[in-house]
């Protein structure tokens, strides 16, 4: 369901490799065992192909996960699947910095090449 | 047209390979969508041939974007052709780092070798 | 119906004047016009009488604005009369730290003396 | 002209003095004498009576500065003049930041009592 | 118990009033409820009169909370008894910043005046 | 003993080749000469392979060495082994930096690769 | 000699008390002992009357002691006195802040009030 | 013996109040104790009378505690002292920070007024 | 002519590999075109043969360019080819980087291999 | 002579090429020119073979050199060789960090494989 929100626009340069990086420090979720809330940044990096992420639709898709309950793994691996799916870029990567629960971090870093 | 105010002077060490950056954190434009300010910060890198450029005219060069509506994309990619263009580098690259926007950031970074 | 969540304990030494601050970076509210997500940081700060909050009802109160559509200077006004109501402090401050939207921060610092 | 953009929306709690603070890091106008672009950050600080500050209609009133030729020291007196008017505060205070010009920064801080 | 493990000496020079701040950023007890442990520093500052604190004694005496279960504020307000009882001074405070817990982090603070 | 503490749980993406990096500033264990605490941050890094690591086990893992007395390498080689042993995963690090003592710092770091 | 550079031009707000920081961080003398090279940030910090610094005045009027052999403790009285004379501010303060020599920095700060 | 190291020179500007702070971070001496190496940062600050401290004569009179044994409170007792025996300062003040032994830091601050 | 100012003394590990790098923040020379002072930070990083720079001549040299009129790209192609003369290093590195001016800052890296 | 204060023990892992880093940001010897101190960072990675440095000892070592006349790059051979003798890494690098002298700073690197 969530992937439908997220649009692209025309990649103007595909024939050039270049680099995009958008990073999201303001992202929540919900731990689907105690039902508290998570703390997050979400970095994606990518080399487009043909399309590119708009901004707004990607913020509206991470506002989905607000209220759901989902481990760290599994959001990272989610949101890569999600936005090769709806850009089949050159390559893209998703990385989930989590803020402490108990003294302890955890990063999730997941790699796409196509 | 912006292309024609930058200004280059003449390498005087063009025998040797060595890297010029030059950082400006005080860009800004407008967004073609909302018509409001954007800021970021422009970086060039790049190893000189027979010309370097001259740094007023690139700050007069980038002063021209201030009231244009323009992708992120697109301005990367178009300061990297016009510079391209001008110094006729043995390799040069752009990158673009943009304030956030709804807690959003995005970096762009485009490569070009000789 | 919030204030209800918020839990005491009694204050060992309430002969003594004593500070207690309590930060929290990780609150979030949903903006009454747009409905997007507000993000800040919660400073309270207050000097006990009889009772001190326990902190893991004050994180739980806190959850409660997740989803709620509230203005920042409501938001710190309306947290200040809860913790007066439920603690009745010698004093107390709460100051609410926002992230930027559209490049602007807003910070809004309340005091109350007994 | 520029005063009228100011929107204003009732203070919930006026029999209360708090404070709020809103800092715009993204200012930005233009030298009267080079005509080039001049960078800076805003900062303003008031005690609310009947009115609060309206961030967007603030936002846009920053705007209408960006392409016109006014001294450090009379933009920040201007808006000093121009909030006192339109929110008849408590106390007011502006202060203003400015980026490095020949290596060297101006700040200027005006303050409002009623 | 723990108080006999503080040793003091004699201040050379009882007729001047200075300041000693003493900061332990390697404090570490256990919570009461969960048994798991808990994490801050502890700063003490004082004007001594007739006595001065011996530092080791004093990492000694720190280390017998090691493995005890007590609450933010109580510690705070006992290492103050404890040293005042001690040292006798002329003023001394207690300061005790705790690591986050579920996010929301602690201070206490406490002040003493002969 | 302590090795049954760890639980792990199945990875969702057994498949693809990601990174998962825990970080627990709040490690504490006991100078086995001295019988002083010791204080550190324990980095673990690693490539799952059908099992990733349950965050709050490793807490209580870690909680374990809280008073035991050991020698830096060998916490560090110790828990590589306990963690390998448990997880078989694809590769996976440790990384153990010291508070200073004496004015000196120590920083360990082991690699395992199946 | 050197205070004639400095020009000033009308306050436009003189009936107003606010207060004007001008920082440049590049400075620099000449050790009137060794002959060697001083680097220094030097502060200036007034509220104005009816004149206000001409900043480019200013750096020109700087610049004037490059070459100049001269001790902190002087220069930093001889620029209050050329810019009391020619400011006549209803007060002002310097402060000049030097790099370390032979380990050892020093900072010196003069303030005057009409 | 030490003090007569110290060296002044005349005040040229004896009739203005004004402030000079000397920072020294790269202070050392030997625990009386364990005869192992201190190392502190030394922050003198006065305002002058008819003299002022030569940097170069302070740096050397830091020297010779290089290999002595003696305690925090008492060096910055002493050096206090042969300040203001010297110097004859409107007023004084010495501060001492020293780096972590055990985890634990120590400041001592002492002030004198004529 | 600066190139003589320069002085080497004998390296006593020449038979080994390593490397020197030799930092400073405290440069300045004058814009060829307007007259004013520029300052930058000089890094110079070499592995040695037969010499090594004497540092205080290297700081004379620099202090030869003070009043020099001198290109950013120009003054690092120098310093590197007066330093490869007298030093005959097995390899060498000049990297310079300048201080904002109209907001825009600049970086040149120049390298030599034997 | 100062070789012999170095100790080792025995690597519990010799199987296993992990690594060790030591900073010690506490160094001091002395200008053989001057004959006054200079302050550095000595930082030691190495990959134990049979024997890891104890680190009480290497602490005497250091201070060893507190009172004698070496150049910079000679110590950091020095301690090179030292620590090469004493424990048959199989491989180790020394580099050390040098404060400010005339305002110029110098790092020196050496690295050893077996």
């Amino acid at each position: 369901m969530k992937r439908e929100i997220l649009e692209v626009f025309d990649n103007t340069y595909p024939q050039r490799e270049y680099i995009i990086e958008i990073v999201n420090p303001e992202f929540t979720s919900v731990c689907p065992i105690t039902g508290l809330p998570d703390f997050g940044t979400i970095t994606v990096r990518y080399v487009p192909d043909r399309s590119c992420i708009e901004l707004k639709s990607l913020k509206y898709y991470y506002f989905e996960f607000r209220n759901a309950g989902i481990f760290y793994e599994n959001i990272t691996n989610r949101i890569l699947d999600d936005l090769v799916a709806v850009l089949e870029p050159r390559s893209l990567s998703v990385k989930t910095e989590w803020k402490a629960r108990g003294g302890i971090t955890e990063t999730v870093t997941v790699d796409y090449t196509a």
